[in-house]
């Protein structure tokens, strides 16, 4: 990863402002010896980059903020597919109990339920637990029947971007969600699971972005 | 949020160097009418800002990436305090069946477990879902009994900072961190729980640091 190189007069000017702010441009050149016009360049690089912030009539002040629109853009350049994990799928006739067996064989937190190879539920860690609880017989019980099923399974599509993803995982309080490919089969639009993201991948991510330079 | 303005002259830089990649500087100046020092800011402030990479003796290319020490920094600023949640904590003596109830009734992951006020265990609903298959008697077993006991549990402090956090539930394959705040008590050193940072809390920040500017 790139970093930022700063010139020596530009961390000058950084120190003079943090000492200082707010301040002038025409007091930072005063105590930097030099004219305001030599100064110019070096201020437009702080604030573009947003180290400074420029009040207009107050001066320099420090700006803690980075450039927002530099991480706008790039968690938006992030794809589903770029940080997609391996879906566990299981078929809806199996048991509840071969399911959580399942779900702690490949240690997940959701199980996404197929029939005929297309997506048609999912069951989440809570789920199970509930039923657990309730006293049903996990051994007799088919996992589609106590699944969460379609149309009310939130999903993606393998470009959607990381924010957009981040977003739907918070908003319909979920941990995971299916990347899926639109199929037609019988005229009716259906789903193959292709991956999942869940907020393990999205915090994994988080470090990514946050690692040294 | 502040975004970077580009002046037109930077765009069109940019646009040029898109369609002419690698361009020497030269070239560039050449294709604008300008001398290349009254172009040297502009560029100056494009590589700087990651949005135009130099490739000494072959010219400016277009860089997808964004500053990351930025972003580096900007993870980094954000502190446990900013973001944690209010953790859900029980005794050590309720019942693992009460212990499940709360976590329902507050919709968590993970339960705190403590004893006199202090930071003793944790149980992920993971660790619940194993219980409840294993034919335990819920009613009859408290909690203290099947919890990951301290000094098995990774904590953080109230400033210890979001990528940190971030790495350390990544790297303990955990779903959510007691934020703690050491205290002597009987020359012993202990912990009292002040809050807690889960992946749906570095889910969230991570959507926050998506939103347009």
């Amino acid at each position: 990863m790139r970093k930022i190189k700063l010139s020596p007069r530009q961390e000058e000017i950084i120190r003079l402002v943090k000492e200082n702010e707010p301040i002038t441009s025409k007091e930072i050149a005063s105590k930097l010896n030099l004219t305001r016009a030599a100064l110019r360049p070096d201020l437009a690089i702080l604030t573009m980059t947003g180290i400074l912030d420029a009040k207009p009539k107050v001066g320099y002040i420090y700006s803690q903020k980075p450039s927002y629109s530099l991480i706008y853009d790039y968690i938006r350049k992030i794809k589903a597919k770029d940080i997609m994990s391996k879906p566990v799928v299981v078929n809806e006739e199996t048991t509840v109990y071969d399911a959580i067996v399942n779900l702690f064989l490949n240690d997940v937190g959701t199980l996404f339920i197929e029939n005929d190879n297309f997506l048609v539920g999912a069951v989440s860690r809570k789920d199970f637990l509930k039923i657990a609880m309730g006293g049903t017989d996990t051994h007799k019980v088919p996992v589609g029947v106590i699944m969460t099923r379609m149309p009310n399974i939130v999903y993606v599509g393998k470009d959607d971007n990381a924010y957009t993803i981040a977003k739907k995982i918070i908003e319909h309080e979920v941990d995971s969600l299916p990347v899926v490919e639109k199929v037609f089969k019988d005229n009716k639009e259906s789903f193959k699971i292709i991956g999942k993201v869940s907020k393990t991948n999205i915090t994994r991510l988080f470090v990514r972005l946050g690692e040294n330079g």
